[in-house]
């Protein structure tokens, strides 16, 4: 279970750098540039929630699997594309659903170990999975996609309501993983599907 | 004492959230990026400052009122807007004025109990009072307000000073923290009023 | 020895508060911007490896002599600029260099201090050397400089990787911290004489 865990989180590294690479050749970037974006995008998430939770060693200092992921997985990205390979979008937006929702549990978990208040590991639980991508976009001087996009922090809320709750309930830990993945998971899977988004708040005519 | 001052940082905390809110809706983020602009612009500030300073747990993760409370105003703002009731923008300016003034003497004070050097004491109280702007700026994909308009860090700083300073001279603490408050509130009501504003630093033309 | 890191570490703190300075005022900010650009570029870096590494107190909070020299230098550029002096931009960028070669050793001298592996160890120097200019970047409003220009960031990891070999080969610490920083001097002052540059990765017309 342990071990489970321990390689759905890598998982999840690998997929965030390869998006995080595919934004940073969007942008025309060098290699280094590319190297640095997907990095950040797999591991900044983390590294803001073990700050800000002063949870040290974070991740990638006490283990280097971390970042020899994410590095072999941008360079991977970059020449998977050189050789002319198409992308297969939807499988990507798929493998990024199953990151979020790994991210999301296991923020979610750390908080709580923390004895973190409801509010804020719901808050850790959405960063960890959320805070990466932000980082990349504000690098690549765009305005964080997760704000303007279907359904995408919403659907790590509700997992890390539904892992808190089943927790609370007495549920098994491993099923209560579970379960909560996969309601990231399908939340997401479901807005990518049916394009749903939340309603926009518009007030640019009123002010 | 120790009551009012908590109650003015949730209404700071509160105010702040307002104004992120705001500038998400100018955005036309949609409601999970308005709430998440909101409670950043309200509590980013001063995580950043515990975070530098080693000062944890922080204060949202300590007490979930600070969550509770930017949340309900975001909540509140969205839907005061939709109910088509206009924006009292003096009555804002006057609100984030004062919500400046319990940051930045706040972020001093906790400094000062870190025993740090008076100048990190400074960037302390300026930072807890300021951050939370730069970063709902920066997600917004804006220059920072606070680079571009008129006095309002300065008005930080004048504060964060005389809140020291007072200490330093043996004025007992709540004298000392209504006085330099009030530094920052006058300092910036009037750079409102008369729409005072620092020299700015041309270079497009030499470079 | 030890002196001579110190004022290093202060020349280093001077130079990237000037570029930040220079930038702030290509943008057109006020004074109190230009400060807080200035300072945020020259300290920024340190800060956030410190506050990742655990490694409190952070540097300008245990002394004060950093915050007054990147205000000074600040400051100094303002009135240098104002009094019509052209800037020497060759001065600048070689002064840079060395900064840059400062910063990504005594980062990576403080990673291994921590115990971290080898390769959170480059990161840290990496981090030390170009986060405060990214920092400056990301409030100018502008796609970070070490992402599209010639050779930088690669010029530290290739000085931190030699610092770290040296080390482990034995060679006295002075020794490895004036070969890896010539390192960096060398392949930044390299990169700039002949336009070096990565290759970049385009993706433009595939996505």
């Amino acid at each position: 279970m342990e071990k489970l865990f321990y390689f759905s989180d890598l998982f999840g590294v690998a997929v965030f750098s390869i998006t995080g690479a595919l934004m940073a050749g969007r942008k025309s970037m060098d290699l280094f540039g590319v190297l640095v974006i997907a990095v950040i995008t797999a591991l900044g998430g983390g590294t803001l929630r073990d700050a800000i939770l002063d949870n040290h060693p974070v991740a990638w200092i006490r283990d280097d699997t971390y970042i020899l992921v994410a590095t072999l997985a941008a360079v991977g990205t970059v020449l998977w594309v050189r050789l002319t390979r198409p992308i297969n979008e939807t499988g990507l937006l798929v493998a990024d659903a199953f990151g979020l929702a790994v991210f999301t549990v296991i923020g979610t978990e750390i908080a709580l170990q923390h004895d973190t208040p409801v509010s804020a590991a719901v808050i850790m639980g959405v960063m960890t999975g959320v805070a990466g991508g932000v980082m990349r976009d504000v690098l690549c001087n765009e305005i964080p996609m997760i704000f303007q996009k279907e359904i995408y922090a919403t659907a790590c809320i509700a997992g890390s309501l539904v892992f808190i709750g089943l927790l609370e309930l007495g549920v098994a830990a491993w099923i209560a993983t579970c379960l909560s993945m996969a309601t990231v998971l399908l939340a997401r899977l479901a807005a990518i599907r049916w394009r749903l988004s939340l309603p926009r708040f518009h007030l640019l005519d009123r002010i």
